[in-house]
């Protein structure tokens, strides 16, 4: 079993360590992530320069290779061969703030996941959700649950071209009460446009407000984390809404 | 109805300015697209500087806010109360080469829309499925295809939070089959390693190959645009993957 590990964070992250460590009793670990911070940065690929990659030593001695891509280029260059051994699972995280809802369309861990899923190889976005600063202090105990998921995905398997979207609440170990199978949630974001003046009297823009909350329904990654459960979410990449398809059917269209 | 038009290839794109003709009879039209090109760079928004606007006017007169975000960012602007009117529907386009398949991932036409999905506005994306060169010489016909889709989503509605993900084939109006109703198809990409060495001997890689091809599958939007029709596929935001939920329910986690 040989695991990529890869991240949206950036090579140093503190969560990409973590991870790594977790996964590495599970198969043979690669390291292969991007140099810099690309949180927000949805499913990007870089396709107009090549790519560089460094390598570079982790605290605690493991070797990493540091790319200039994103996130999803990781991934691809991995897949198309960058290591002499093929890549059999591909964890992506552990992320410094939840990826909840609709955010896993923004999101540069769990799109790195679905990039993999593309190619057919199982993968895993991992998140830490923790309180409103986004700061999470530790990552031992995110840590020790990203290998315990990863393990049964192991063991159990997971069909070709999903993901699964793993959230984990910033809570000591014995205060997690379980693990479960969710669904997406329903994210309510709060941006507003704060129009501003510069110095010289031209406008600019800020369409950002507070951090986005979530409706805690039960059976949602976000009404799991809310009761202090860790959170898997299987995820497609077929996005066809069949429910409506019928209906689109009986649209008529005017010359 | 106060339509919102957009892209992902830039303001000044002929798509866009084709796209913003066809809808023009709709309703009240207004544009806010990127100052640049953003293909390939997925569901983007900024979060860690402001964004700048600038009016400026396209061929024939029309009056287009340049905005130095990406394509989400645009439509989020939109959305929380750039203009004075609210905006009622969303349109992206026209790109100047197919979003098909998985490429609805990557594609920031389509995340346009998505995002316009997400803050519950009802939305189109517009693409032209060419020859392999992605040149389009002429957006006409796909302008007229343009206006004729967004007239009956504005008839019959979209249910709130899907987007319309649509393919225009690059044929005349006269061989254009028809308008069909589609689910996304499989994508095939065709990504290899290309390994360089740079002047100075230090490597450098090429994780891109040749253009996606796709499984041209009936009933898929891949398939419709193969023999001749226009591909319709509602996309949803729910990535969920319901089936997998129950087998996932079974895993038990170690300790």
């Amino acid at each position: 079993m040989h695991i990529l590990v890869t991240n949206d964070d950036g090579v140093t992250a503190p969560g990409l360590l973590a991870l790594a460590q977790a996964v590495q009793p599970l198969g043979k670990v690669s390291i292969l992530a991007p140099d810099r911070n690309w949180s927000a940065s949805g499913h990007v690929r870089t396709i107009d320069r090549p790519l560089r990659v460094k390598t570079i030593t982790l605290p605690g001695g493991l070797v990493a290779n540091a790319c200039d891509g994103a996130p999803s280029d990781c991934v691809a260059l991995a897949n198309a061969g960058f290591f002499d051994e093929k890549v059999d699972m591909v964890v992506s995280g552990i992320n410094t703030s939840g990826n909840l809802g609709h955010d896993v369309t923004y999101s540069g861990t769990v799109t790195a996941a679905m990039e993999a899923a593309i190619w057919g190889i199982p993968a895993l976005a991992f998140s830490l959700e923790s309180a409103e600063n986004n700061t999470p202090s530790d990552y031992s105990t995110a840590g020790i649950i990203a290998g315990r998921v990863t393990e049964a995905a192991i063991r159990y398997g997971i069909s070709p071209h999903l993901l699964l979207n793993v959230n984990i609440p910033d809570l000591p170990l014995d205060q997690i009460k379980g693990i479960q199978a969710t669904r997406m949630g329903l994210r309510v974001y709060h941006d507003k446009l704060d129009k501003r003046e510069d110095p010289r009297g031209k406008p600019y823009y800020w369409a950002i407000g507070s951090l986005p909350t979530g409706i805690p329904e039960r059976g949602t990654d976000i009404g799991s984390l809310a009761e202090g459960y860790v959170s898997v979410t299987p995820l497609q990449l077929d996005l066809t809404a069949y429910h409506f398809l019928p209906e689109l059917n009986t649209w008529e269209w005017k010359e």
